[in-house]
This record gives structure tokens, C-alpha cells and sequence, in this order.
């Protein structure tokens, strides 16, 4: 039989998420009389912009006519979308991002995940915890760790343990790694790096020579204006980080798949012979060969979203989740529970109550309120007590489940 | 700085389509002239069929109401379309492949690179010369081959040529490999695999425990009806086979991007402690963490392609495709040249005439009858002097194509 990646067998045997699916779908079948309210999973509940809808509309209808029908597209994306993405995300941010170092994907799980394909298989990785899981799962799967430990946590790996008395701010690595996974807005604690701890990251990585795998996914949310969006906002982050960028929580594009990841020109890794070598190059190679772009019809929808319409309604969109966020936060910290995040980010994070864990706190939620969360333990051991609620929802099931939770946990 | 993965750099410089783009483009600048005529890149030309063009719209329209809206879907693909396939591709043809055991993607090209994030770094590969580029150089990125010689082999492949003199039949590796690659009909001979061929090589993956890794990419242009369609025709292949199918060539999904992989629940691998895992749920983990699922509006478009009406204006697209093929054979057999494929299959395979190179005549039929094909050379050594050439264009370009190639190359 054909040999297998081992690696694999070392992953837990459950994802996250369907773990949580599992339990919930048990529970309704066991009450099928109850109302849940879904507030795990970090999944957008709001109809696409009507610029996105009108776009995606005409793409089909170009699609159907041989004149104007598109086959194969780049690679790496249509020109129009990535300058559009050039100029609005990082030009009028005063970044020195050009189209060609944007690559136009399907989506960030699967960037963050491809992108180890271009590392060498004993590159040491830091990673915080708690963290989302998809970017330890696929260290484990590329063989970057050992085993896991009875606490969780895989050998070597660099954990970067993000804690309440530290007002979650991430330490620096104890010793040298290749890379490092930054999310900020953070998911799921909800907290934002200032432009000091980004200046910081950047000068470190300068030091040492790790690249920065940075995540803002969740950066439309920030509404702190000295928060910086983009880590190229940081003089000098072109030559240390990658970044990933996503449609999915802007404009609602879960279901519709266009993200893009931005590989600098000037970035560089190191060969085993001590050549250096220019990432993003390996990268185009690999995109390039292992992908073939998002389809036409996602990629008109996605360039709609800057246009001044589009813009207009995606901050509604992100306005409408941030109200939500506001009321949960407020809802929450009325029965004396200790809450963060949910100001530049769509997560409330709680520390549970009293000495319950995550998912004791899961499953009373869950069978007294009817209110789906997320364990923060499924994040890693140091989100264990804590617990993650998404302001992703319509205003009425936000509303309903904070009447609920103040209902039933108000001692 | 971070340590690369030094396997990149064993690639050569260009992938194939590229350095054609980059030749296409030169003469076109220096003679703008001159209607080119493709005929390279295997990319279709007619629009989508308009069942998948209603049914998208439709989509659009559901994901622009709260009530119909759609996040996240399930990442081995909506049930509507696995479904829809398992009857139609598989039962209808005696194929016991249910709808758990079919992944729907966003290509074949990324499943083919991706199935092999499940398999070992040491797993031995055979793959045909010629062959589709993307089969060798993933396996070279991933390290399953040493340096390329002056040939244009990597070491460490167990190449299986495949010759004029053989009738274009694969032989059987000459030693135990782990993975076979077969494309069936062929990219870019069009040749394709009768029932007992198909036999013998599930039997001798039963024999040795290689598994087969099957391109059926082009399965709807067979028009022989003994022609299996599907590797699981053949009796016990759900234990020895993957397939990868797409909607790409099928319904014209090039720019629209849909495909699926089926992984039988009854295939296994062996881990490094000889123990038999299911290759199954391996692919399952890695597709449900690497992989967010396909844009909903294009899942709904391609389930349109099972609609009577879109069984019936596919029919027409590949029965339109087939005729170009015809008259490309026929038009071309008139000048003495030596004609493969072009029958089961998209793509015509011929005998470059004289002692042309692929490379002298790509550049000859550029610059003589402004008409671009692929060099057999691009396709692996055994491939030089051959010559590609699509039938995916309209009928107007493929009869003008032939009548230039028929007035300059007439000697």
C-alpha cells in the first residue's frame, strides 16, 4: 500500500468546529421545541451588497455570451481586482503595496494553510494561544511539530501564551523561529495590536530573521483610528511579512469565496546552500501551479465592493455587526461577567463564570439559554475559562439571546 | 531568514504555458497585423451553457435576500451537487460511488497537487512522457524527486513512456511505485484506455498497492461507447483509485472553476508502523481544513449541468468541440502529417512533419500561418516531436486555422 503522511495521525481527532456542529445538532434532535441561536461558528448572516449582487449578475450574463465569456483567468487574478485592492487597501493607507505582490485567492483558511508549501520542512513555527486552529492543524499536517501533549500542545512548537493578567498582548518568541502567526483583529479574543506592538513585531523579525504570517482578516472592524489595518503600515513590514486578507468577513463573502494574500517583491527566505531567495517568486510558482484562480463571476463581485456604492453598503454591513457586538458586550457585562474584544473586532470574549470551563460553559448555554458558542479550549489550552461569542447575527437573535443569557444566568 | 523549500528550486524556469504566452505576445507586438488564431492552452471558447446561466442567477439572487443567504457550506461540497453527481457520473454507470465519497473543489489541477499533501515525502511516483505538466512538477515541489539531468527528467520518477510504436499505450512501471498517474482520454496524446487496459491496471494495483491517481478531466468527449468513462467501471478500482473530474472541459467551467475528487471510503494507505489508514478520512481532514468549500452560486450552477436542459446543451457544447476535432484531423491528415486523438478526445496529437523540433514548429506555424498549438516537447522529452493542437475554439477560427496551415505547409 502506498505510504502515507504520518503526520497526520498525530492531529486530534476532532476539528472545532465539528465537534461543536456535533453536539448541537444532538441537542436539537433531543429538543427539537427549543430556538437555537447560533453564535459559534464566526459566519456572516447578512445578504451581500446590492453593488456585489448587481456585479455578479452582470458577470453571469458575460458568461453566457461567447463575445465577452472569460476561460482561464491568471493565476494570480484579473488586474482589475488586484488594483483595486492596491489602491484602496494600501495605497490610501500610505503602503507601498503593488498589484503584482497581490495574489487574488479562494479564500484565507486555504492561504494560510498552502502557504507553508514554500518553507522548508524543519521550519520551527510560533504560534499564540489560544489560536485559530487551522493554523496548527496544518503545521501538524507539513510535519513542523511532534506529538501532541497531554495539555494540548504539540512539540515543537513555539507557543505564545496570550493571557488576561498580560491584557492579552502576545509575548515575543523565548527562542529563534522561522515563522510567526500574527491575527489581529485577533480571532478569537478580539483584541488589536497598537502601532507600537506592530513596530515591535517588525523590529524583531528584523532581528531575527522570522517572517510574519499576518492575519487581518477582521481588519475592516477596527474602529480605533490609530490602529493600523495593514501591517504595511509598519515601515520596513514589507521585508518580514505575508499578509492575508480576506472578502469573507468585509463584505459577507463566506459563502462566496475571494480573499488575497500579499507576498512582498522585497521579501526573502533562505536556501540550504545560504543562497537567499525571493519568496515571492516560490510563491508565484507555486499559485501558479497549484491553483487556477477564482472564478470571473466571484472576482467582478468582489471589485464591486470598491466601488462608492459598494463601500457605502460594506460599512453599513460591518456597522450593523459592530452594533450587535456593542449590545453583547454590554448585555454580557451586566451580570458581572468579565468581557473583551467586540469594540475593534466581531468577537466577545468572556471569561467564564466562576470556575466553570469551556465547555461546561458550552453545554449550560447551550441547554439553558439555547446559545451557541464557541469553548475558547477548542483555541488552545490558555483559552481554557474563556469562551467566544460571535456578533455575526441578525439584531433580533443578538437581542433575543442576551434577554436569554441575562435570563437564565443572573443569579 | 526563514528557511525555503529548497525542492522549488529543481523546477525549470518556465512553466509551459507561460513561456508560450511569453512568445505569443513578442510576435504578436512585432506583427500586430496578423490575426492570431489559439489553439495552445487547452481553454474552452463557447459561454456557459444557459441552464447554468439561469441557475447562477438565480443563486445571485438567493444570496442577495437574508432568508436565502448562505455562509460557510459544507466543504466536501453542498449534498444538492454531490448527490447529483453520484447519480449521474457514477450509478447511471454501475458505479457504486455514493456522495460522501465525491469532494467538491475548485479544479482539478489543485486536487491532483493536493491529494498529495495525504501521501508520504518518500512515495516513489510514475507518471507518462508526455504528461501534464502539473502532475511532475507538484511532486517535485513536494520532494519526491531529486535534481532534473540534461534530459528534462527528474531523478527518482519511474517515467512510463508512452510511443507511436507502442500505439500510445502506457507501459506498466518496471518497478514498485506508490502512486500512478493515468489521464484517460489523454492530455496531450487524446488517446484513450479500453475496458481491458483499464483491467490490467487495476490489477496490477491490486497486485503491487500502488494507487492510482485517475484524470478523467475529459471523459465527456469519449464517443466510443466501450470506452469506460469512470476508473470505478472496472471491478475492485474503489480499492486501488482516485479520480478527478471537473466541469472545466464538461460544461465550459475554465473561468468558472468546479470539480470534484472522489476518494472511496474502501481505499487505504499504510502508515510508517505498517499500519492500513483510510486514505478516505485522511483526504477528508485535509479538505476540511485546507479548503473552505466552492462559491455557492457556482455549486448551484454546476448542479444546472444535471437539469434535462443542461444534459442537453452540454451534449451540444461537446458534440460542437468534437466536430472541430474532426475537421482539425482530417484537414491536417491531407497534408501526409501523421494525426492522433482528436476523436475520443479534445486535443490532436501529431507527428511534427520532417524532423522538426516542437519548439522550431511552434514557432514556425506562429510566424507562417499566425496559429499558436503546444510544443509535444513542453509535455516531457518523449513528447519532442509532437505537437498539440485544441479543438476548443469556435468553428469559424478552426476552419480558417486548417486553411491557413493547408496553404503555407502544403509542400
Amino acid at each position: 500500500m502506498a505510504q502515507i503522511n504520518d503526520h497526520f495521525l498525530k492531529l486530534q481527532a476532532g476539528y472545532l468546529f465539528p465537534e461543536i456542529g456535533r453536539r448541537v445538532a444532538a441537542y436539537a434532535q433531543a429538543h427539537p421545541q427549543h430556538k437555537i441561536i447560533r453564535m459559534g461558528i464566526g459566519d456572516v448572516t447578512e445578504p451581500l451588497p446590492p453593488a456585489v449582487i448587481q456585479a455578479m449578475h452582470a458577470a453571469v450574463d458575460e458568461m453566457g455570451s461567447r463575445e465577452s465569456f472569460r476561460g482561464y483567468g491568471p493565476e494570480q487574478g484579473y488586474e482589475f481586482l488586484r488594483q483595486a485592492i492596491a489602491q484602496h487597501d494600501y495605497a490610501a493607507r500610505g503602503c507601498a503595496i503593488s498589484a503584482d505582490e497581490i495574489f487574488v485567492s479562494d479564500g484565507s483558511k486555504c492561504d494560510c494553510a498552502n502557504i507553508l508549501d514554500i518553507f522548508g520542512d524543519k521550519v520551527r513555527v510560533a504560534i499564540t494561544d489560544p489560536v485559530y486552529p487551522v493554523y496548527i492543524d496544518t503545521n501538524v499536517m507539513a510535519g513542523h511539530t511532534g506529538p501532541i501533549d497531554a495539555t494540548g500542545r504539540y512539540a515543537d512548537v513555539e507557543y505564545l501564551p496570550v493571557r488576561e493578567e498580560n491584557n492579552f498582548e502576545v509575548p515575543l518568541p523565548r527562542q529563534p523561529v522561522d515563522l510567526i502567526y500574527l491575527c489581529f483583529p485577533n480571532n478569537p479574543t478580539g483584541m488589536v495590536a497598537s502601532r507600537e506592538t506592530l513596530t515591535a513585531w517588525v523590529e524583531y523579525a528584523q532581528q531575527t530573521g522570522a517572517v510574519i504570517l499576518f492575519d487581518a482578516a477582521y481588519e475592516a472592524y477596527i474602529t480605533d483610528p490609530s490602529i493600523p489595518h495593514s501591517i504595511y503600515e509598519i515601515p520596513g513590514a514589507d521585508k518580514v511579512a505575508i499578509e492575508f486578507r480576506s472578502f469573507s468577513k468585509t463584505a459577507g463573502f463566506t459563502g462566496t469565496r475571494c480573499a488575497w494574500i500579499v507576498v512582498p517583491q522585497a521579501l526573502e527566505g533562505r536556501a540550504s546552500n545560504g543562497d537567499a531567495v525571493s519568496l515571492h517568486r516560490l510563491w508565484s510558482r507555486r499559485h501558479s501551479t497549484k491553483f487556477n484562480g477564482v472564478p470571473y463571476i466571484i472576482q467582478k463581485g468582489a471589485e464591486a465592493v470598491y466601488s462608492p456604492e459598494g463601500q457605502a453598503q460594506v460599512r453599513e454591513l460591518i456597522a450593523f455587526y459592530l452594533e450587535n457586538a456593542r449590545l453583547l458586550r454590554e448585555g454580557l457585562s451586566q451580570l458581572g461577567w468579565r468581557c473583551f474584544g467586540a469594540v475593534n473586532a466581531p468577537y466577545l470574549w468572556l471569561k467564564t463564570p466562576g470556575q466553570t470551563t469551556s465547555w461546561e460553559f458550552f453545554d449550560q448555554l447551550l441547554s439553558q439559554a439555547h446559545v451557541v458558542g464557541t469553548p475558547g479550549s477548542g483555541f488552545g489550552p490558555a483559552g481554557e475559562g474563556y469562551f467566544r461569542l460571535s456578533a455575526f447575527n441578525s439584531r433580533q437573535n443578538t437581542v433575543e439571546a442576551i434577554a436569554r443569557i441575562q435570563d437564565k444566568f443572573r443569579s
